[in-house]
């Protein structure tokens, strides 16, 4: 079965296209761009986008969309997280997080399955942590130096990509979208 | 004539109405409500929201939308000020910019008027200014406790609404709209 994935992005598509072999599906990136709505929460962001991209596309896909979500600050950057980092970035995070005794956050991800005439399918992966002190660590990208998974000590950016991994909230949501399809 | 302003702002209307009554437009409130996009421009979020409009509304209308743009973060907040101002505030702003020395900052409306079949007709107002140290007055709303316009040394938060009127943003872009909407 062909999958099609509405990304720009080259690394999500192979992430999702090497874990989704396993079950024979093969997916294939599709880069036909769809409107990312103000929301608050990533469900409406990802529910728009499928209606939007299904008015003119009749095949099966799905669609990601993720971000940091940080209880001190109600939220923010949440969905715009995107925005937030090319704007004011981590350094603008822990200034605004400077004598904040709670530091929780989570990243959250969300891939949506569209499937020609009927309502997304939703898939929610979550990694809770906490916000550090500092910027830590030169690997990953985005939050990643400011972001210490539960149970950790290190940021993911002071992680390998291997051990990363095991608490990504994108796999996490890639998993149950496997398990869905298998059925 | 009567003119749309899709809108769930009842004061944006009536000082919209209250304006354009002097060219004998009939501005009514109508309550649509249209997705407003994630985007880098008030330009992108106003021109997509009036083509969503004019697929199920086929009358003459207007939208707006403003945001406060500073320099010194990038443009942040940006096309994203209310979600801003609704998770860190004020006081976040003010945070951000500690030790910032460029405080410069705009204050931007953009009004879009929609025809049938027509492309939007946009309409841009700014108001110049800087970003206060602290915050000060209490009259207004948003941020204005933290905006003082170029060559004023109060904010908006301590004029009364009559001063706060001859440098608004809002104004300036309604203006130029109602300059269009009498040739």
């Amino acid at each position: 079965m062909k999958l099609y994935f509405i990304t720009g992005n080259k690394g999500k598509q192979m992430e999702a296209k090497e874990k989704l072999s396993k079950i024979n599906i093969d997916v294939v990136q599709k880069n036909l761009g769809y409107p990312e709505i103000q929301a608050d929460s990533l469900e409406e962001v990802a529910c728009y986008g499928v209606k939007h991209i299904q008015e003119s596309f009749d095949k099966l896909f799905i669609l990601e969309d993720a971000g940091l979500f940080i209880d001190g600050l109600k939220g923010f950057p949440g969905v715009y997280s995107a925005y937030v980092f090319h704007t004011i970035g981590c350094k603008g995070i822990l200034k605004l997080m400077e004598k904040t005794s709670n530091r929780k956050a989570v990243f959250r991800s969300i891939f949506a399955y569209g499937q020609p005439g009927e309502k997304p399918v939703l898939f929610i992966g979550e990694c809770p942590g906490t916000i550090s002190e500092t910027e830590k660590g030169s690997n990953g990208f985005g939050y990643d130096p400011i972001f210490i998974p539960g149970g950790k000590t290190r940021t993911f950016a002071e992680m390998q990509t291997n051990e990363k991994n095991n608490y990504s909230h994108r796999g996490k949501s890639l998993e149950k979208l496997m398990n869905f399809l298998e059925q």
